[in-house]
């Protein structure tokens, strides 16, 4: 599969993180030789937080991690590809007792410490014996700074890695921030994400770990949309090793603590410029679309108007095909079910005004807009003439590469 | 483009309607030459009821249709495809009322007991005053039994006409149904339908034809999905003309007369062959998919979860491929937000049952699914095994050549 043309020019420079060793290896999920599971493993001490599908068939490891998150500490994380534990019923959840057990006993924790994982295809029986003959080999060999690998391992139809670090400072000390992620398909917001990691050295509580990360999803991965589908497996942990406190860095356990806010906003950056990444990564995208919706009555009614525009197949495939048809993003605005009055709406492609208080722009020139929408990144921008709510949502556009991409998958 | 495999071997057999005339003509709306206006003309004292879409920005002629509906008396309609006169602010509002007032002038009626409808792009102001060349020929010419040629003339995407016709019996005396339909894409409930109008001699009173059309679309054209998305201009449009009363049908005005039941079976059974006839011209459809939702907590709740697994690109794209995928189906399902338990659903493709109390079927077999999903009509049911909801929903498969039709669609 050719690399999206979306894609990053490189993956970027990651650190090591104090506290997090990784390791990958080829244990034959499903297809043989294929490198399709990862193992972190955490420092004692490790916090965790994180958020799953709000799908209501969620997939075993998905009901395991939520299960175990309550003590909010972390020892090791396994995640495999190829086979994503979900509509497996008893032998699912047999499946992931079986797989921590295998972790926790080659890395010396609890089962209860070991957060997983999967992502592939649904309904087939996991076979967890298979990670018993790499797991001693992956807590052998792990160690720092294997991003790129860690996030190859988990990529189903990605077509590039994803991977993304920060350097905020708490207290004035300094702490990194490192995150991936895969996904590419059946991504929409209603639930946590696509898989998501990220890890920092930073010494944070679980409950203020948890509330950074439910703030933070929900203008990064919730904010991204693909094709509308959620899936059963969407998870996106993170792990604080807290190992910066050596350096002096203070352990923030209060959610108004002073010296939250600057690492919150790197946090926040990272988780943004994974789903970005994801969005750039859709199946069969050749264009980076962002949807910018204002002055509607609220934030939410924002987000729901430009979620219609995102997910609206019509508008996906008029981009698709360089076409300004901004007949269908009124179309989608007016589905929403959300308040809009058509007279009083703008529209406009690329930053050029097409439509303006529900009519054609006097001023629009069909050739700029064309040449705008030739462009490989494309902002869509609605201006509702309301209230004062504004949202924004990225997605990608629809092509016939979705379509053979998704059609014939599972052979 | 070529006609929809899915398509009926030919236009059914109508038998003319007393009270209603058709005329069909070329007026240049879009493309010059091309047949793009369809005028009904109707005896006196018709009777009229109407839904529409429930787009917040709907087009100017349902803004039209539905300030004219309360009257309950219809003398003329006037579709044209080609342009949908819809975001076309106040030039929009102008162009109806012109196009009424040459209608009206032509036909010898009032301006506000003429409907109207339109289809095709969408922004582009309509040009009104292009009816008045040719409306005097229109009325000169209007005939009863043109109905192919009237279902032709409001085609856009639409690679057949649609049309249905059936006999009922009012207190004993034959009436005739005729009905003629257009759609092909941007369909989805939440809305009346597509463009779609049904006539009968029948003596209706407007509030009993009004139940009867709301009535009857909630399991007919709002049970058939093709993209999830929701037209501006969707309208269906009843007319009855009463003709049948000087053959002693009874005029019926009361929603419990006991002589309605055998006329509504059959005015159902028009509205559910002409949705049906949408969903097989669903744009670039290759298989006519029927979901059916059982053991749902409610019909609402069985509705959304069909219309969830419906509206999926990966569960449509998958049925392209010919792929049995039901770890879709329960990605679907899971995602519509309604009671759903894992362990307790079950999935068929075909007929054949695939996954059983949240786990594949331990005699699932293959080879038989292959084969069944070759067909070109297929159904996939959900068994969710919580109460007696139960909802059946129509849509079509996701292939390239949607996107193909949606991405060059303008120019």
């Amino acid at each position: 599969m050719a690399i999206s043309p979306l894609a990053p020019a490189q993956f970027p420079q990651m650190p090591p993180l104090a506290g997090v060793r990784l390791a990958t290896a080829a244990a034959g999920i499903r297809y043989p030789g294929r490198t399709d599971v990862l193992l972190a493993l955490f420092d004692q001490d490790t916090t965790v937080a994180g958020v799953f599908t709000r799908s209501k068939c969620p997939s075993a490891p998905v009901d395991w991690c939520r299960a175990h998150l309550k003590a909010g500490v972390a020892s090791a994380l396994v995640v495999n590809s190829g086979n994503a534990n979900a509509f497996t019923g008893k032998s699912g959840r047999t499946a992931t007792k079986l797989t921590a057990e295998i972790a926790a006993r080659a890395a010396g924790c609890k089962p209860t410490q070991v957060f997983l994982a999967s992502t592939g295809v649904i309904g087939e029986p996991l076979d967890a014996t298979k990670f018993e003959a790499v797991m001693d080999r992956l807590v052998a060999s792990a160690a720092p700074r294997a991003w790129q690998e860690a996030a190859t391992a988990m990529m189903t139809t990605d077509t590039f890695p994803k991977g993304a670090a920060a350097i905020a400072r708490i207290g004035g000390v300094p702490v990194t921030i490192c995150g991936i992620a895969k996904g590419a398909g059946m991504i929409a917001p209603d639930m946590g994400t696509m898989l998501s990691f990220v890890f920092t050295d930073a010494p944070i509580s679980p409950r203020v770990l948890q509330r950074l990360l439910a703030q933070g999803v929900a203008d990064s991965f919730n904010a991204v949309t693909i094709d509308g589908d959620t899936s059963t497996s969407d998870t996106l942990l993170a792990f604080a090793t807290g190992a910066a406190a050596a350096r002096g860095a203070p352990r923030i356990a209060n959610v108004s603590d002073q010296r939250l806010p600057a690492f919150r906003k790197a946090f926040d950056a990272v988780l943004a410029n994974l789903a970005e990444q994801v969005a750039r990564d859709g199946e069969g995208a050749r264009k980076l679309v962002e949807i910018i919706v204002e002055g509607a009555v609220s934030k939410p009614s924002a987000r729901k108007i430009a979620l219609s525009i995102a997910n609206s197949p019509l508008v996906k495939t008029a981009i698709a095909g360089e076409d300004a048809n901004w007949g269908r993003v009124v179309m989608a605005v007016g589905k929403a079910g959300e308040p809009a009055d058509r007279d009083r709406l703008s529209v406009w492609f690329g930053g050029i005004r097409v439509a303006h208080r529900g009519e054609r722009d006097p001023a629009y020139d069909e050739a700029a807009v064309s040449a705008a929408m030739k462009k490989p990144e494309i902002t869509v921008k609605v201006a509702l003439g309301l209230g004062r709510g504004r949202d924004r949502v990225l997605t990608c556009d629809l092509t016939k590469e979705y379509v053979a991409i998704n059609g014939d998958y599972r052979s």
